[in-house]
């Protein structure tokens, strides 16, 4: 078929698989065929990579049955106007909801199954995820009874407005207001200000019913700080919104076509006593305010999502890379030896850079992903018991992985779209929407920097703990071992890669920094500053100190990870590569850490930077089995640079042809715009 | 008024001025009240970025004449379906004709105030920039007498088509055949493969009516190489698409909606032998093929376009630096002190690092971007005395700054757009745009490391020719010299700041970097690798020196144009501390750099951060007016968040209100899809 014809079959209407061919790109092909990661191996991956030989089979069982309706595997996604882009998020929400009874999904598998396959596009991932937990954790059994059951069968469909137009991450500084009235025993809700807005949570827009409401709670006059409130806003009969409420979406943004992001602001609003979430803080008819339980536990909320969040980032980046890898082993771009042949873009060095530290990235992420649940497994079961002694530690945790796996991969997914030129700049190739849509998780659940100097808060407490024999969480118990002076021991290009003295040069410059910027800090305030000061004025080395640890953390992790598993040698030999390749990459971009202070000298970094570079040469050959084994599904992946057969330029092509501007040959701009200008010009000639 | 008013008029359709006080926000005022920089210092300082009062007064005069159109002042950008976008595109291209002619506007001026104004987003620029000018620069007296008045007033529209769907950066490869046939005196076109498909050119797919079409010259069987054709598309009596051409758009993509980048296949087209490009290659009647003149003068067509890249790309930072200078100069995110009063968020030294070195790279870049014009302009002359000697300067700067600018204005351009936390993510904050815009930068016109590959090369030829005696252009002399075994000289705190002693560190890095790499090919080369592998395997340190020597050459250049400026003494002292700040900043990113070989000791690394800190410090109080020196127009940042007024909730809010999912108090998804569910639940009840 000439692509003339093609062209005109296209235009005619017949959307073309004509155009992709049945068959394996051969420069796919070439690759699988010559990896030593056979197609077997590949699949004993996968099953690592989902904990195991069941659970693979569970997740693609659930893919498969979405997958069967044509709502979940169409292919338009880019070429959709925002309109329609939230028209389908509401189906789709709608759509699941018995999809996810018939299948018996779990909250778990809606996470990891579900949102994985469709990339979370769905109207009410907020429902889910924080309405229907907040009101099982915050409810009292009354009001579960009353709630959890019409929630839970989206009888009413609900949200979390926390965030206002004026106010983010400080919570205190919230203005809406929830003020007690004991002869009514009601409370009166009210936003004073344009800043007191309730703004951006999804799906409070256009289609939520009910919101729970972060409020200031004031009781004669008193302010007794944000409380949750249970609040209606719209009829359940036709949808219209009540009195004193006006909502709105907030328009669109850069990702999450499918949720209505809403504004809400409150005038004299009455509800009822008994819609503040009372589980742990109560009013009594008088006015009389209470607190019971441990007011942290309260978080735990918030570090289930922000766990959720840490834990599905290496699937953005696997998503990512399967593309750019794929590729990167099809697309030709000049010769190695001049008049020699054209190669694949993979095989050169600058272009290995680009992905395999990221590569090596999303394996390390999804072994600390794994690691942080059994933590917060063990955590949680403490709490049941009553023992609160690990939440400050699973709160610097949830915090710091939050931020560090966002704030690194989002870097990684960036580069790789560059590295897919001018094509990763075409929406078909799905690269422009992981980056928006992963770039977010920096910002919500709290921001990163913010987090991070969570993070660096709980270090300066357990540095100084240490110092002052205080006992210290396993996490950060290398601060009770004062390091400074010592040397890196490794000697050959052999030791620079041995997990182990990766391990130590780790552990000094975590405790190098965290050591010193407390220093620092004592420093700054001996000179007179207060603390708040001292510490504004240490901010950008506290971050610092916190990367340094995040980053000892992780790659202690992965290491202890993939050492006791039970696989074939050859996995365990790639596994021991993509490790290294994590801690020496890191280790290689800031060189400088270690060599400041002379813990390591410049033969050292020599080496240490000559097996950054070997490593990308071991990683080369087993690249696209390594991105295989992520097992994402091609509507997963919904790129044309990035599916399974590796037929990129026909799906290029074949997707170019689905541009709205292409249904007629003459577009409607001729006739508006050019004709007058070429007739006028012409009839002058 | 109360918000539930302003909701029910906004709804109503009486677009809200009324939301948007008439006044400067007071956080935003008191900014420019107490800085050093009055208000006529600031119009100094635009004078100085405009370089000239007269040039400021004429961008103005043509910016205020561009936006008294209501098509130019518009403010729907980020609510405009694709459609309405590539529509508005069009409209513009055509009205801008006549705008240029009644205002007399050269082709700087179309690049330096109308471009800068609209921020680019026309249909065609390729038109403007590569189309007219290619055919004044290879055309032959006879083709310009044909086409080039016609292409001036758009009688014909063209675009250049060079980049094959499987074929970019590497010319040699591309596909498309040019074949002469002497017995007719004509070229048979042919794309003779799908990867052969011209993709890319904008304003191909939909509008152009000729292209310039670069194929491979065969005669005789032999292939002569890329050539330039002209060839028409679309017929100028109805704009049907022309036998054998198979043309049309290739999809949406990240940004540039308003252009249709478009794809073309050709199948037996014939054009005349007249209509190749002749200047500098002919092709008798016979077929017999000669060239003439310098054939790397071709190249400078390209140049023109790195260099106009290079220098726009202050403006892309400077914008967004204006947007989050101003919204974090308004924004409160809690206390320094625990239970003092809130600050804006610009207090925070983490926010100050995320925003600071970016405004010193703004302020570093416009003064590189005057520097090269010289240069260019300079050689630009030689040529026209048929002196070719610089060439290889000028191509190794217009490609190294073309990297250099775009690959790291839009680092800091993704940082201050985090930098606005989740307001930045909202289409309404022009910040998503603008870093899809300038990413697109990074690619287009030679992707970024393919770009500084090209320097690389260039240093290595260079410091050869040191070696051997050869005479070094001025950009590389340093490489005559030797500094290996040097040590730092600076011993204070004001040392580290010398613009001497940045300058001795900076060359003394690029020098050991140049040769290491250098000496590690030959070592490669030894071991007997081919030069082209050896070159790949070097190709993550070539980069490296390449990325050295475009810091040294960047920092060296604007403390060499600020020094001799006859400005204030005030402005003359925050532009020493933005140099300083742009120095030391890259210096503070890459300290591994300057301590591994000991040429810095550790106590210098300190002092190095130590001032890096303070700069961020001595910056903050004249932030706000140094973006309002840049002078854009509200309407060219486009942005809520970044108005001169500073009133970002105001417009926040007033723009939500345009969403057109507020169209309706109840939106039609409820009638679709949640109704049905909610009757049913609430019938079962």
């Amino acid at each position: 078929m000439t692509h003339q014809a093609q062209h005109d079959t296209m235009i005619s209407g017949a959307v073309g698989a004509d155009i992709i061919p049945p068959t394996v790109n051969p420069l796919l092909q070439r690759e699988r065929d010559r990896a030593t990661l056979t197609k077997d191996l590949v699949t004993q991956m996968t099953y690592m990579i989902d904990d195991g030989k069941d659970k693979t089979a569970r997740r693609r069982h659930i893919e498969s049955s979405l997958f069967s309706d044509p709502l979940f595997s169409e292919r338009d996604r880019y070429i959709r106007t925002s309109a329609e882009t939230f028209d389908i998020g509401v189906k789709r929400s709608i759509r699941l909801i018995d999809f996810k009874k018939v299948h018996n999904i779990t909250f778990s598998e809606t996470w990891d199954y579900v949102y994985r396959a469709l990339t979370n596009d769905v109207t009410f991932g907020v429902h889910d995820l924080m309405f229907v937990t907040f009101i099982d954790n915050q409810g009292t059994e009354e009001q579960k009874a009353r709630w959890l059951g019409k929630a839970r069968n989206m009888q009413i469909m609900g949200t979390y407005a926390q965030t206002e137009l004026g106010h983010g991450t400080y919570i205190p500084g919230l203005e809406t207001t929830a003020t007690y009235i004991p002869s009514t025993e009601d409370f009166v809700l009210n936003s004073p200000t344009l800043t007191s807005m309730k703004w951006w949570p999804g799906a409070m827009g256009k289609t939520s019913t009910h919101v729970i409401l972060i409020a200031q709670l004031i009781i004669g006059g008193k302010n007794y700080g944000p409380h949750a409130f249970m609040v209606q806003l719209r009829s359940l009969k036709d949808h219209s919104v009540l009195p004193g409420r006006s909502v709105g979406a907030i328009g669109d943004k850069w990702n999450f076509g499918g949720v209505d992001n809403g504004y809400l602001s409150l005038e004299n609003v009455r509800i009822p006593r008994k819609d503040m979430f009372m589980k742990y803080s109560q009013v009594a008819p008088d006015g009389t305010y209470s607190k019971k339980g441990n007011p942290k536990v309260m978080y735990t909320t918030m570090m289930v999502v922000r766990l959720k969040i840490a834990q599905e980032c290496w699937q953005s980046l696997g998503r990512v890379l399967t593309t750019a890898i794929r590729y990167s082993a099809v697309r030709k771009q000049g010769p190695v030896d001049q008049g020699g042949p054209e190669v694949v873009i993979l095989d050169y060095q600058t272009q290995q850079e680009k992905l395999f530290p990221g590569l090596a990235t999303a394996y390390a992420f999804n072994a600390v992903g794994k690691r942080l649940q059994e933590v917060f497994n063990k955590v949680q079961a403490d709490i049941e018991k009553e023992d609160f002694s690990s939440l400050p530690e699973l709160h610097a945790l949830t915090c710091g992985l939050k931020a560090f796996t966002t704030g690194t991969a989002v870097r990684f997914v960036d580069t790789a779209r560059f590295a897919c030129g001018g094509h990763g700049f075409l929406l078909s190739s799905g690269l422009p929407y992981s980056y928006s849509r992963l770039s977010a998780g920096c910002t919500y659940e709290g921001e990163n920097t913010v987090m991070m100097l969570q993070v660096a808060r709980y270090l300066l407490k357990s540095a100084y703990a240490a110092q002052n024999g205080g006992s210290l969480a396993s996490s950060v118990a290398y601060l009770a071992e004062d390091t400074s002076g010592q040397t890196w021991p490794a000697q050959t290009e052999t030791d620079v890669v041995n997990s182990d003295l990766l391990y130590k040069a780790y552990q000094h410059r975590a405790y190098r920094l965290v050591n010193q910027v407390g220093q620092r800090m004592a420093q700054l305030m001996g000179q007179g500053q207060s603390q708040g000061v001292a510490w504004n004025n240490s901010t950008v080395d506290l971050v610092r100190a916190a990367k340094a640890h995040m980053q000892f953390y992780t790659m202690a992790t992965v290491f202890d990870v993939i050492k006791p598993l039970a696989v074939d040698p050859a996995i365990q030999s790639i596994l021991q590569t993509l490790s290294c390749l994590y801690a020496i990459y890191m280790m290689d971009q800031s060189i400088g850490d270690f060599l400041e202070d002379g813990y390591m000298n410049a033969e050292q970094a020599q080496m240490v930077h000559g097996q950054y570079l070997a490593l990308l040469n071991a990683v080369r050959p087993e690249a696209v089995p390594l991105v295989d084994a992520f097992d994402f599904s091609d509507l997963t992946v919904h790129s044309v640079l990035g599916c399974y057969d590796g037929n990129v330029y026909e799906r290029l092509y074949e997707h170019a042809l689905r541009d709205p501007k292409n249904k007629t040959e003459i577009h409607e701009t001729y006739y508006k715009y050019l004709r007058p200008l070429l007739t006028e010009h012409q009839s002058k000639l």
